[in-house]
């Protein structure tokens, strides 16, 4: 049997925030089997968590990471200027072996700042998967479908195949994920939902990401996106939504009686100009509403932290309003909640005996986070990804002191370099 | 002589783009005296800065920076909540001892953070100005001066007092900061004018930094908080405004025909709730705009990294525009543009032969950099404070290897930790 042992850290509770506490944390096998002061038992490995703090680790709920290839590429340009004559011919040209070396870049970024899941829309979806696997963290995977026209569509196929494949994986759960409303016809849409019902998967999509995008499909179906995958019973299913920064009242109120989940990437849609999202709107109502990245295109990188950051800042300023979400409800946004959204929340997004260990140690030393008045305002407002000390993924140790176990960073950055450089 | 060699670093040239690229910097005796490849002369110290990305210091053009001792104090509360119930009180028991230890501990997050000049308002000034001399950073100080009664107020005698002992200091550059135009009286602005002009230095004020206070002015002068200033002749001096989040379009008009500059403070003003400043409105109109972190208490920390994303996520979400505000310009807000706004632009903020040596050397080799498409977009988009190797101010190396020359950081922790926890 393996065991780890962490002693005398600030354990985070996301569940219940006074239960939060200098705890020690132990770990057989993969799973957390004691969280209590002073435990005496021995183990294969110990680490000294004094003056650290502990938190589940970060679950980003919508990422394409192989686009960390385009990091900084075409940046401070038009949405669709950006995405019709820059990204998309790039990504015309894109390999498997392209997508593999973004994708376990990306792995390796998302691991050293403190992610240990994240659900990825993208292409070449096996070849994604063999980075995942070889990196050791966990994500959701699924392959993205734009309009489909007959029944024996191969994207289609793959997706079926990636999805029987990885049903019962401990480090890849699939999912179902057509684009968008606006890049997917009704066949395709309903293809997805067929799909997700049939193999009791997620159903991950955008969704009102942009003003022009409300536009089209108003044009197109005379109503809103969010009413138009209504229409065709989308939201029976576990459905992942990302950005959704253009929602009706309407709209929320349908996703309120649904089996909603909102991925909110607040850095892309303040970045790409697409606006801020009614966060604080939709919480109210009780949709599950969790952080994502979007791909390093347009985020320019993977760092979770920044996400909760801005997720804070942006619904601050919308409202006029200080107090209108706290730090703690962003913790548990970037953690429990991106569980849910991701339905893994059985097993992942807090740390509580029986669950799976994949949690994240931060070294709050450094001098900008003292006096330490409050932990979780820390957390939230002055940590940052280059804070992590340790990021453990299912009971290992898969990051400390600087270095990603077994893995040659320097070859991976030199390949991206490489391809990069041919692709743009 | 004292002398530094800088080899082979890409160094940002915040005046021309495209003369940023691979070079050498020489430094004598804190002068740069000479910016180009394959320098040859032997230096008292060299460093080797292969693959590292050399900029000018960040300049914080508003701080209060003593109020690291509230970090996450009774943060997510509502600004006059905040300031009203909780931040006035401990700070009415604040010492002279009190603002050294908190001014210091800011002064060594901002040096490992990559700010080497910052513009300060506060109390016990000769007590702010101790500790800028012990950690070698270089600060703009202006007493705090609220609403005045008497001709022979004692805080416009310290004020005084300090502009005299500073004026020709190479470290310390004083002005003259009236709080706010709702918390000074008539008396208080016009002896604020006075000593701007008589004494040539800045005038530091907040401005229209939230609605309320728009409302407060209009109240009691029929008036905007502009046009208020306006009336008493702020405006023929050199003005340093915090905040300016409420401006109207004559407010515009009236700064645009000034020596206005305004330090904007994205975090403070979202953070707070008090909204998301006009920035390309006021940039358009050629009124010189910098970056300002806005005191710890309510920004939390010290981080000009985080202003200069947040400023362009704001600019982009609130103009819904991607190319309303890019990477470059950002920089050049938080570097040239902070040395204008401090009247201090003909020696500092920019790398040119003859300027003073304040500089620092950013580590591009984590891997969220890579691969590097496009230098600018990383500095903006994805750096932060935890990335700098090296900070440089007045051609010394003042920090390397993580920690700030001569500085024992443990003990001014210790120190903080306790005068907060008597304070709060």
């Amino acid at each position: 049997m393996e065991t780890l042992l962490i002693k005398n850290g600030f354990v985070v509770d996301v569940i219940n925030k006074e239960n939060s506490k200098i705890q020690d944390i132990y770990i057989e096998d993969g799973i957390i089997t004691q969280i209590t002061k002073n435990i005496k038992k021995t183990a294969n490995k110990t680490i000294d968590a004094t003056g650290t703090v502990i938190m589940p680790g970060l679950i980003n709920t919508h990422n394409h990471s192989a686009m960390t290839l385009f990091r900084g590429y075409a940046d401070d340009s038009e949405l669709m200027d950006w995405l019709e004559n820059r990204i998309w011919p790039a990504e015309e040209k894109l390999t498997g072996e392209d997508v593999y070396y973004g994708t376990k870049l990306a792995c390796i970024e998302m691991i050293k700042s403190g992610t240990t899941m994240f659900n990825d829309m993208y292409f070449f979806t096996e070849d994604s998967a063999k980075a995942v696997k070889e990196t050791g963290i966990r994500a959701m995977l699924g392959r993205c479908i734009m309009a489909v026209e007959n029944d024996d569509d191969e994207r289609i196929k793959e997706a079926i195949d990636i999805i029987k494949k990885y049903k019962n994986d401990e480090f890849i759960f699939p999912c179902v994920a057509p684009h968008a409303p606006y890049t997917c016809n009704d066949k395709a849409i309903k293809m997805s939902v067929d799909i997700a019902k049939r193999y009791n998967v997620p159903f991950h999509i955008h969704l009102a990401e942009t003003k022009d995008e409300v536009e089209i499909i108003k044009k197109r179906n005379n109503v809103t996106p969010t009413e138009y995958l209504n229409s065709l019973n989308v939201f029976d299913t576990h459905t992942i939504l990302a950005h959704c920064v253009w929602l009706t009242d309407n709209d929320i109120n349908i996703l309120k009686k649904s089996c909603a989940n909102i991925s909110h990437n607040p850095i892309s849609n303040s970045k790409l100009g697409s606006g801020i999202a009614r966060i604080t709107d939709i919480i109210k109502e009780g949709i599950n509403v969790s952080l994502g990245t979007d791909g390093a295109g347009s985020t320019n990188n993977l760092d979770m932290f920044e996400e909760m950051k801005i997720c804070a800042y942006m619904q601050k300023a919308k409202n006029l309003s200080a107090s209108c979400i706290d730090a703690y409800k962003i913790i548990q946004m970037a953690t429990i909640n991106g569980a849910k959204t991701l339905s893994v929340e059985d097993k992942l997004g807090s740390i509580e005996t029986n669950k799976k260990a994949d949690l994240i140690i931060i070294d709050t030393e450094n001098i900008k986070f003292k006096p330490e008045n409050d932990i979780f305002s820390n957390l939230v407002y002055v940590s940052n990804g280059n804070d992590i000390k340790y990021t453990i993924i299912n009971g290992k140790v898969i990051y400390e002191n600087g270095k990603v176990n077994n893995i040659n960073e320097k070859e991976i950055k030199e390949k991206c370099k490489k391809i990069s450089k041919r692709l743009l």
